[in-house]
């Protein structure tokens, strides 16, 4: 059997039951290799599981599945991915060709940042399309992202923002030398991602984001311990302001909300504002949300 | 500290090794009384955490919060959910009570349908909002939600169709008496939610839905082991007409295919089609998606 097997957000202890009973039976086990988004190193999923794991970057999981899925039709082989198997990044592709190659497969779910949002007091009922934001440099800023912003805040729904991460990337120069040297990860932050997106309303103009009066929500380390996870909230003015410290270690998430708001979401969100008579006051006036 | 704690999606072996920790190292653990919604039976979870289960009603969650708080300042409380804490049903209501009374929170993540509806094959990010659909009765048949659905077909995304659960239901003799006996546990078949939804359409015909033309995807039992999941897709008319053996068991969601269809979501959900050949049919030839 192929399992694909999701870890959850932070760490070793993450994984369910039947994961780590998977895991632990496994002949191989393979880990994605964004494994710096989980807030351990393999080192410490190793001890914890009891197994080697097999560093699997993206590339490996889809150039080389046959070797991945080798012998699965006779033993147990996992490949373990942070998040949920069908989060953000899917595995369809090898799992389409364990089917392909007559081999059973099973997924075990976990909590992803799909789901998890909803620790910030919204309701994910009312969320529209999730979009990516990417890094943009001097020459590149993608942007057709925003028409799907524009969208959901046409529809008054709010937009997950996942942020863009860099692992394994080569400079130019070593790239263009065939030189496998890496640079260090790199995670968007709050500040970045909250200035791209203003920089493309400044560009387009439309209308659909407005710095100061439009409400968005930072989350940190989502489903971590209370000293790790952190939900900062305001308009986009006030995150853009805000020193680094305030959202911490990656990874973060932007939330985007929508028009469609209701009190009890300001009310449990207001915990986590920058300035709550802003916070409360965007809410009611801007938003038109009637709080008691 | 009061932790709400997510079970995941089918058995005692979906909780995570965190959850299951603190389950163990917990004073009262109250379970969330939809627990017919998990496969396993409240007897079972409990010989496996090793646990008494103090069952809890979403009317007991509600309005006797302060007893399930009681020395959550001094000692571990756990309240399992099924799937994830801020899934469907949010459990901020009692989380906000906890903050109030200056009770430290913890919330442990886990699967829910809103993220493992990817194990159907469509992208997470071609969504919209989810929506809720109650059980019609004669006189009865709200049907707002349709609204929220037409948005989501105008915008060509996919839509997740929660599918009414109806638990601890009094007839309305037993209700006018007072008496405190219950029906037995009803839960929204695919045909029906199939027949509600054309039934909407009849009477607003606003072209959102068309029985031959609109793609859909039944999910059962999502998270299960391979002989439990079931996944079938097909036209509306196509899961309609589908005996309910097809589907088997509950629990049922319900997926609304997208006119912003990829030819790989076609592909992996083709091994799931009631026929094949319609399947890749209407994706080419309605919503114009260019398969190999």
């Amino acid at each position: 059997m192929f399992y694909v097997i999701g870890l959850g957000l932070c760490d070793e202890k993450d994984i369910t039951v039947r994961g780590l009973e998977v895991v632990k039976g496994s002949s191989r086990v393979y880990l994605e290799a964004y494994t710096s988004i989980l807030m351990v190193q393999k080192e410490k999923l190793e001890a914890f599981y009891g197994k080697e794991l097999i560093l699997a970057d993206r590339d490996m999981v889809e150039t080389e599945s046959d070797e991945i899925l080798r012998n699965a039709d006779k033993e147990d082989i996992s490949l373990l991915v942070v998040g949920d198997p069908f989060g953000a990044t899917t595995h369809t592709d090898i799992i389409l060709r364990a089917r392909s190659l007559g081999i059973p497969t099973r997924v075990i779910h976990n909590a992803s940042i799909m789901n998890a949002v909803g620790a910030c007091g919204l309701q994910l009922y009312n969320f529209g399309q999730t979009v990516s934001l990417v890094f943009f440099t001097e020459t590149w800023k993608p942007d057709s992202f925003y028409d799907r912003v524009k969208e959901n805040v046409d529809l008054g729904l709010h937009t997950l923002v996942l942020l863009d991460i860099k692992v394994k990337e080569q400079s130019e120069e070593n790239l263009a030398r065939g030189r496998k040297i890496f640079e260090p990860p790199r995670y968007m932050s709050i500040s970045q991602a909250v200035s791209q997106l203003v920089e493309v309303e400044e560009s387009r103009l439309s209308g659909t984001l407005q710095p100061d009066k439009t409400l968005a929500i930072a989350l940190s380390r989502v489903g971590g311990a209370e000293d790790q996870q952190r939900i900062v909230c305001g308009t986009l003015t006030e995150l853009l302001t805000q020193p680094p410290e305030v959202f911490g270690e990656p990874l973060h998430s932007l939330v985007i909300v929508g028009r469609r708001l209701h009190h009890l979401e300001v009310e449990y969100a207001e915990a986590f504002a920058v300035d709550r008579e802003n916070w409360r006051s965007v809410a009611q006036n801007v938003y038109g949300c009637a709080l008691e």
